[in-house]
């Protein structure tokens, strides 16, 4: 299992491909190192690691907006890894959307088009 | 639209998640640099930086399986781009699946789960 992922070719890191379990939606991308990922087959909460913070991660620990990993793929290459889970809270990006690829080409602009799903200033006290 | 997105950070590339624009399903993981970006705006397919060959390869340029892009999303750090396409040929993966990411996690395996689209050798002829 983690022996098969190859976290060397990355420098320890593997981008992490988050999706909803049901819409299939595309979250978010983020980062795990292998104390992320064996953290995340412990508990079932997607752990990553914070390469601005540079250490584990678990997502929603301020928000409580924690994502339920239901199912695991990894990629051909061994080096990119495809989370299904729940988001709790309804939303994964730090600004308040559904998805943190809210923004999509116009052509001339990237133009707001996802769904917000909750207050930032609401669930970030700190 | 191309000054938005964060080439910097990762030394000139972003990754590219891709997906099917129905089904929604993740098709692979890729890079792109500013030449492969504006290669993808100008052309309708998708191309990328092959990290491997180091160069631009335009996906499909050897099986025909092209990629047509049908939306382009920026994420809220304008450091990683999805885009949704249709897939033509059937499959995105080298291994002649739909998709790159065709192993599940059992819990002790990585289980091939996922659809095979077409017979690599009848594809990849050199």
């Amino acid at each position: 299992m983690k022996e098969e992922i190859d976290f060397a070719k990355g420098n320890g890191l593997v981008p992490v491909i988050v999706q909803d379990y049901r819409s299939r939606e595309v979250l978010m991308v983020a980062y795990m190192n292998e104390e992320a990922w064996e953290k995340t087959q412990v508990t079932g909460k997607a752990h990553f690691y914070s390469r601005s913070r540079r250490g584990l991660w678990l997502k929603g620990e301020e928000s409580g907006h924690f994502q339920v990993v239901k199912d695991t793929f990894i990629d051909c290459d061994n080096d990119t890894l495809l989370l299904q889970v729940e988001q709790l809270g309804g939303g994964a990006c730090h600004m308040g959307y559904k998805s943190c690829f809210f923004r999509k080409n116009s052509g001339e602009h990237w133009d707001i088009v996802g769904e917000k799903a909750f207050k930032p200033e609401e669930v970030y006290k700190k």
